[in-house]
Parts: C-alpha cells; sequence; structure tokens
C-alpha cells in the first residue's frame, strides 16, 4: 500500500509519501514515490506515485527518458504546469495501454494514481491529482489538498486542520502527523518518509526531509502527538449524559416495559 | 453508511453509532443503528448494526420476536454472553439464506456486520463483532475496540489513545471524537449519534445520550477539538529539514546534475 499527500496553500506546497510497497503481507519492501523533478531556479516539479509499482516506475521512466533525450517536449520545456499534467496523463495512458491487458487477464490491478505539483516561473503554484485514466483534477483554495493510496487513516487531521491559509511549517507538520496516522493505522505504510515543502516563488526545493525507520524526530513527533491528544481529551467538556430523558435506544424494542424491555426503574 | 464502535475496558464498555443510511447519495434517511436489549439488573445486551438495511432489520425482528413470543431460547435466558451472540450468528445465517440470492441477481450487497457487547450476571463484560456468515470474534485487552462500517476514518484516534486500563469517561470521548472525525470526513456517515457508557457489574445502562444534528455539544466538541489539535500542532517540534544531506529525492532521477535534476548549487 502507499499513502501520499500533497497541499496547497497561499505560501506553497508540502508533498508527503511513504516508501512501503507490498505484493501480499509476506512480501514488504522499500520503494521511493516521491520525485523531484525540478529544474532549479526555472521551475519546480514534484511527482507522487500510488498503485501498481510496474506501471508507476514505467511512467517515471518515461519521463527521464524524455528528459534525456532531450525531447522537444519534457517536463523542463513545456510551458506550463498544466502541460505538464497532460504530457504526464498521457504517459499514464501509453503504459496502461501497454501493459494493462496483460495484468487483468491474471487479475492483477494495473491501477494508478499520480500527484503533481509545483510552479513554472511566471506562473502560480499549482496542485493536480492524476487518475490512471489520464484525465486530472486541481486542487483549489476550498480544497487544498489531494490524497492518494490509502487515504483515509489520514484524512481526518487534514479535514480539522488544514486551509488554504494555513502557514507552510504547520501544514508540513500536518501532513507529517497524516502520514504518520496512516502509518499506524495500516502497516502496509511505512517508513521512510519523504517530506518536502516548497515556498511559493521560490523556484527552489530547499525544504526536504526523509525520515527512516526509528527516527529519533519521527518517534518524538508521535510522542509528542498522542500527549497532546490525552490532553486534548482532559480539555474536552464532559459528555452530558441523558439521565432526564427517556431511554431512547429502547424506543424501537418490542414492547416498551410488556416484556421488561425499555424499562428504566 | 455507518460507523459504529464498540469499546471494552477494565472498567466496563462504551458504544457509539451514527445514523445516516443512504441508498446512493439522493436518498438519505435516519435509522437507528444501536438497540438495548437488556434486562436491567440481570443482563446489559447492546447491539450495533451495519450493513444491508433490510438485513440488519429483519436480525433485530427475529430477536424481538423471541422475546415477545417469549421462546425458550432467546436474548433474555440464553445463560452466557457467548452464546448470544451464537444466537445472533444464527439469526444472521437464517437472513442471510433468505434473502441474499434474490439481492444478488440483482447485484445488490447483502452483507451486514454486528457488534454485541454487554454482560450476563455472573459473567465479566464482553464485546463481540459478528460478521455476515454468523461466525464471530471477541474484543481482547491487547485490541479493546472493535468498529464497523465507515471504520478507518476514526481509528487513528482509536489507535493512539485507547487502551484496556483507559478510563470509562476518557473512552466515551475517546468513541465520540472517532465518530466525529468520521462524519467530518464521510457526509454518508452523520447525526444522531448514540452513545452508551456502561460500568462494569452494574448490569444497569445508566449512561445514554443521543446528540441530534447542531446539537449544542456536539458542536462544542468539534470546536473544542480543534483547537487543541491547533495548540497540539504548536507544541510539535520543529521539522529538522535535511538541509546537510544531498537531495535525496532526485538520486533516482535521470543524470544527477548531467540534465541538471539533481543538482542543487
Amino acid at each position: 500500500m502507499t499513502y501520499c499527500l500533497g497541499i496547497i496553500t497561499r505560501y506553497g506546497l508540502v508533498f508527503g509519501a511513504d516508501s512501503r510497497t507490498n505484493a501480499g503481507v509476506d512480501y514488504i519492501s522499500t520503494y521511493q514515490k516521491l520525485f523531484d523533478f525540478s529544474d532549479p531556479g526555472q521551475r519546480v516539479v514534484l511527482l507522487a506515485a500510488s498503485g501498481n509499482l510496474s506501471m508507476t516506475q514505467a511512467i517515471v521512466n518515461a519521463i527521464q527518458q524524455d528528459l534525456k533525450l532531450m525531447e522537444s517536449e519534457n517536463i523542463h520545456t513545456l510551458p506550463t504546469l498544466y502541460d505538464i499534467t497532460r504530457y504526464i496523463g498521457n504517459k499514464v495512458r501509453v503504459v496502461q495501454e501497454q501493459d494493462r491487458p496483460w495484468l487483468e487477464r491474471d487479475g492483477i490491478d494495473s491501477s494508478c494514481t499520480l500527484l503533481l505539483g509545483g510552479q513554472v516561473r511566471g506562473e502560480p503554484p499549482g496542485l493536480y491529482m492524476i487518475y490512471r485514466q489520464g484525465n486530472f483534477i486541481q486542487a483549489t483554495p476550498e480544497t487544498p489538498f489531494l490524497q492518494i493510496g490509502e487515504t483515509k487513516y489520514g484524512k481526518p487531521i487534514l479535514d480539522r486542520t488544514l486551509s488554504f491559509d494555513t502557514p507552510l511549517e504547520a501544514a508540513a507538520k500536518c501532513a507529517l502527523l497524516s502520514i504518520d496516522s496512516t502509518m499506524r493505522s495500516n502497516i502496509s505504510v511505512g517508513p521512510p518518509v519523504d517530506l518536502v515543502m516548497y515556498e511559493a516563488n521560490s523556484l527552489f526545493v530547499k525544504h526536504q526531509v526523509r525520515l527512516r525507520v526509528g527516527d529519533p524526530y519521527l518517534m518524538q513527533v508521535r510522542k509528542q502527538w498522542e500527549i497532546s491528544l490525552r490532553q486534548a481529551f482532559e480539555q474536552m467538556p464532559n459528555i452530558e449524559w441523558g439521565y432526564g430523558e427517556e431511554n431512547v435506544l429502547m424506543e424501537s424494542g418490542v414492547g416498551n416495559g410488556e416484556s421488561g424491555i425499555g424499562s428504566r426503574e
């Protein structure tokens, strides 16, 4: 399994990804899922990949080949982030066309989903999600984050704390906690965790970190977070139990007293 | 969708459930999913249901009928919680046998999953999850909670804060936040929220509450929680960005400098 997320705020972008892949529970390995295709000073292009590893590796390879062969259309020459996204969507389509029938006839899932974010000089930063079909959507100020892979465990913290106005450092912490929550609840998502913070208009990836298994910072974050959650419980107002109310849960019970259910004396 | 959870600690049980059901996004309604079949002073029996509504209603109805007709085997006469669980598992099997083929031929999901918890006089409290196949598992001190329905959004908070030693009031707050997180992230899970707290050996459901849409307590909990989470962010140690490190994300990029990718001057 995989968990990657991208966040866009008015201050820039945050990308995060785990590195665990598995083919069943008895074959677990580590693969990088977050890639930096930036051309420093000109453009920042970050790509995160989830889904079938042979598919996502083929896509990354195709992007790299176009760069190496200096094809006229490549990730460094295309004029806008939108064009880059469409270009990668086309790579997804080529790879799907090529391999999908062979996987399908053995019942293997060939799906893959990508996140693309960054900034091209002269444009504002952008964040996109590219589907296996090659089409894509863009994150907006109303929905300033996109997730791929095992998305649910890490979503509540984003829903509750993130907005387009969140400072970049806070967004990065939020991303890390979102990934840590996912790792805590799903063993097939695991470290190293790659984290990138990109300040809008810098056109340069200055802040990145790889947190490996047992990283002291990662352990400190987890410990501090659990302490904070417990403190938050203590601050929570006590539940006002409905002593006075009728026993609402027995309303649909049979008899309501006739058979003893629902009586409360 | 549905979200129900049961928690067992050394101090007793907590049950929580939302009340929203949907047949597609254009048909949403409210149904109670948490039922109290207790015989106060003798036994406490709580049942939470998820899955196909016609199935779960048929199961609840079958239980109620046996009580009404005073069948020799009913939820008030069976000697142990284990026997009650097996009895309900059998009800699940009867209902599945009866209706499943008719649903399947129209491609309708007939699955249902139940949580059963409580205490029979003379026994310790127990908590079980009953599968659609009628078999079941029991919660243990190592895994003191069970969830059914839309389980993922609400799991991180349980994983991080709950243990068999958690005081009952804290476990109830944890359950409420787990449900609230799920409601926040999945619109098909919604209020009213039913919450029950059962103190071990009291053989009596004393603490229960139904929190309706816009309930001031529910709103206060959500607000306070979001404030606490933001405070927790502030307490989190700052990320130590890997300024000194090589750009690890470009390790697998082409060229590493040759094409400009990976260079960091």
